[in-house]
């Protein structure tokens, strides 16, 4: 990273708790690094909100926290998932995302120089996702009522004209597609935390998938339902999903892609990839007019070359997700009860 | 409260990982605390984002994360706060809030009955303010790794069209207005903490600035710049809004309304009324020709009737705030190095 602690924050190599008072060591921290680092209009008029021109029509809205533990992993930082995860949350309703929001809770005593890689992340995130980040805030927690960092995000998105995608939308006979190999960013966080060791180091899948949803929508639009598997994984996404649409789910496991080193490390630990967190992909629920074209440009992009068709959508079995099995038989997947993977992001 | 914790809660008398997991843990405290207390159409869509039908022009984005300590203090909580403040941050740029995030970082074995008193003091605040809280989010971090409850809000506000309000809009004869006492909402959470004792409570100013503002705004559009002095209090807000404008601000400290037991709080604990937070008012720089127009309608309304012109804005000491002091003195008031009141909001 090439940030130097700029000359008035260079009193403090860690946070102190004055950063998040409102005070003249709050306005530092705000114009020596954040506003270099997110630099646009919007943020640099510094009132108490940003003010923004939007077309008429209808807007996403969406926020996610983030709490992830470690805050730097293989393939990403907490600065990335905060940006990538709220620009995906908005691209699932089919929105063009465009303005975030960054709300930071520090812990006193957290390094400057770590929190300056965590927001030149976010910025360089930011940047490839084409999104701005116009408004931010920040708090400080006296040591041991923190850890490290939390970021919150939110984010604006336009909705093209007319489009109608969400998770209650799957009707049978749809086609259910996965962007991509699953568990990824769960397994990278898992093998840190764990010290497991492969042959590849895991890396996190983590990434802005605007791009992606803008490629398939310019094919068609008849696409149902567009979600980012997080938390839960692919099977709690598509639980969600035959719970709101009242529909059954039916998916082949043989056909699921996961990467082998994410397999032996699912194995390792004894968990199950379709629970793993992503957060570099998404399940689309597809016409099944519109599968063959999707699924072929998803393919073309960098973020879909693994696409792969997992299943359909039924009208048997409402609200359940069911699987075959590689040994040729069936089984229920359901939601699972709690979490198995912590502070996954 | 009259909440009575529904059935599928009911294991649960504090919360574990499991209700940040995004499993059915997670879903069922969307389902019986977060909807039944914000219940609107965006929000039980259910989406990764809401979708939300917006006019063209201008609208106003802002967010702001809450750790104030205790949770429940006198005359409000971090839920109303959580509210409030981004509805006023939104207000402060001359817009109408609309919509709402909220972000929840808990900390494990948070008690379920605190969490659900704050969830619906932030459905009343919401109600009371006209904003609808369309889209959230819930994290739960290890014991140890949080304080309770952390909130964080994003907010969205319509702009009125041609309207321009902002800190670098003050101009030399302008007058400056405060909405009503300072430092009540400091002092109040100072007093519950040093466990003062005066003859009367004193109690948080916390509430919604919008409707206060909307009717300002009939009045005249010569209002130049609108700031909710929250941490640092007016001392701080002035000062920014000098250096932004690039003017002076002249101030005469007999004119500051300031209750007698905050005056006494203040006085015990060594601080000055000036630096210190409220969260439901306002500071507003007009045009001289409308000051009297928009003072009068301010104390028309239950939230400015005990508005007060404090000073003007002069060219001279361009970037200072300088006060009249009662002994007929002046004294230049700085902007404060740190925080006097860590984790007041």
């Amino acid at each position: 990273m090439d940030w130097t602690c700029p000359l008035p924050l260079q009193d403090y190599p860690g946070i102190v708790i004055g950063h998040g008072g409102g005070g003249k060591l709050s306005a530092e921290l705000v114009e020596h690094m954040f506003l270099p680092a997110f630099r646009n209009d919007a943020l640099e008029s510094l009132g108490d909100s940003s003010v923004l021109a939007m077309p008429a029509g209808r807007l996403a809205f969406s926020t996610d926290s983030f709490v992830v533990k470690p805050l730097f992993f293989p393939g990403g930082s907490i600065g990335d998932l905060a940006v990538n995860g709220t620009v995906n949350d908005i691209s699932m309703s089919g929105a063009r995302p465009v303005y975030l929001s960054a709300g930071f809770i520090i812990e006193e005593g957290f390094s400057m120089s770590s929190l300056a890689q965590i927001v030149q992340r976010m910025a360089q995130a930011a940047e490839k996702a084409g999104v701005q980040i116009v408004t931010g805030d920040t708090k400080v927690v006296e040591k041991g009522h923190g850890d490290g960092c939390y970021i919150n995000t939110a984010g604006i998105g336009i909705m093209p004209h007319g489009l109608h995608i969400g998770p209650a939308l799957a009707q049978p006979g749809d086609v259910v597609i996965v962007s991509g190999t699953i568990g990824d960013h769960g397994m990278a966080i898992m093998s840190v935390r764990e010290s497991l060791e492969f042959e590849t180091t895991i890396e996190s899948d983590c990434a802005a998938l605007n791009s992606l949803v803008e490629a398939m929508l310019e094919v068609s639009r008849d696409i149902h339902v567009l979600r980012d598997p997080t938390r839960g994984g692919v099977a709690s996404s598509l639980n969600e999903i035959a719970g709101q649409s009242k529909v059954g789910i039916m998916i082949d496991e043989t056909k699921i892609p996961v990467k082998s080193d994410v397999h032996s490390a699912c194995e390792l630990l004894g968990m199950d990839p379709i629970y793993v967190a992503n957060e570099g992909k998404l399940i689309a629920i597809v016409a099944p007019s519109a599968a063959d074209a999707v699924l072929a440009r998803m393919r073309a992009q960098p973020l879909g070359s693994e696409a792969q068709i997992i299943g359909t959508v039924t009208s048997k079995h409402p609200g359940m997700l069911v699987a075959k099995t590689g040994i040729g038989g069936t089984r229920v997947i359901p939601m699972q009860i709690g979490e198995q993977l912590p502070r996954i992001c």
